[in-house]
């Protein structure tokens, strides 16, 4: 059987979560490019497998079929989708974490996304998503990471994880202009948390308060760099160039 | 007098701008945010200023007021803008350049202007945009660059710059996997070129051959990050770290 119309139940509901509001009452969320539905297969989390008409099923997994009308109404990207996977929200719960990235008020997907990418990339233990970030599971976050969202885990939260953190040991160091030292001047650990705050604002001097350390990034010009950017040199440099 | 038409000549003539071109036929671009509005006019290469019937003209200079309507068609954003900036293209002519950023094929218009900003924060002389990187008068760059680009020279070219810089005594690193060595082992020089390539293939093969070193950052996952990530943390490296 085919789907062919866009008012089909299934349909609407894989339409209702690109709204943040249906995925936390579903559960779900959707992967849009093939590359990051293979992501999302090996994770073990898809719940529905979208083909359209007359492509391959290559994932091995049973799927349902849509016309392209369907395929068009569910794909975000300006082509027309072949496939397009409606998953589980993940279970992220690590054993131990003894490095962490820990994001606040950080507002666009896009760089959450691509932070998420890089913490992996480098090896933390995990990424805390604490009040006012983007939704991890926005359609833009998932593409920035690349994937990297099925396999480091996101958690949510507010200062009372970076409390916990603080409690089982961790450096919490904060990225911040006021009374901080230079990045090239940081203390060395073993387990620690780097927080960055909010693209315009910076951190609340809640979060300040809690850190042992401040550091900041040496700029020539300019007071600030892309949240992204920064927490790349400082991550990298936590963990590669201590 | 109030422009209240969308056919106004005027209005017709800066839409076009959204395209490269007539961008590149009249030489101007569109510059939406007021912050962004101020540094053009530092810059002074504000060429027509519009704004917004009822709304205060706080830049000093003669401008031109339109209706909302007329706003509402210029405006990229999702809310009305105020104010909306024609600008001159800029004529970037160093003077000398000891450290360059090159890109050859960036070809997402948020990871060059990124990139933009955050060789400008580092003191970079110059940012090299060769074949196939997304234009650096693109709405999304000039955003991203958060006003950099009014400030370090952006210059377009091929693979016959990076020979020119070469030449000039300049050393050439290239990031790439393939006969590299770590970031962290990187030679020290004062003149320097950090040459990045496109965001799924990295660099071509030509460019690779100009380089003098190959670098690849220290990874525990994955085998690539995003570019703009990348630059920065080679770019911070670079200037600060050696």
């Amino acid at each position: 059987m085919i789907i062919t119309s866009v008012n089909n139940q299934l349909i609407k509901k894989i339409e209702s979560l690109k709204r943040k509001k249906f995925r936390d009452e579903y559960g779900l969320f959707v992967v849009q490019e093939t590359h990051m539905i293979e992501e999302a297969l090996k994770a073990g989390c898809i719940d529905t497998l979208i083909i359209r008409e007359g492509c391959d099923n290559v994932f091995g997994i049973e799927a349902v079929y849509v016309s392209d009308n369907v395929m068009k109404k569910i794909s975000s990207n300006v082509s027309l989708n072949d496939y397009v996977a409606v998953c589980r929200k993940l279970d992220s719960k690590p054993d131990s974490i003894n490095t962490a990235i820990v994001l606040e008020n950080v507002q666009d997907p896009g760089n959450v996304g691509t932070i998420i990418r890089t913490a992996y990339a480098f090896g933390y233990d995990a990424v805390y998503l604490l009040d006012g970030c983007a939704d991890e599971y926005n359609e833009k976050t998932i593409q920035s990471s690349q994937g990297a969202i099925f396999h480091i885990p996101v958690l949510r939260g507010n200062l009372e994880e970076v409390k916990v953190l603080k409690n089982n040991g961790l450096h919490i160091v904060a990225t911040t202009l006021s009374s901080s030292h230079y990045l090239r001047e940081a203390e060395k650990h073993d387990k620690f948390a780097l927080l960055f705050g909010n693209e315009g604002n910076g951190l609340s001097d809640d979060a300040t308060l809690l850190a042992d350390e401040n550091i900041k990034i040496e700029m020539c010009n300019f007071e600030s760099l892309n949240v992204a950017n920064a927490m790349a040199i400082c991550s990298y440099f936590y963990k590669f160039n201590q």
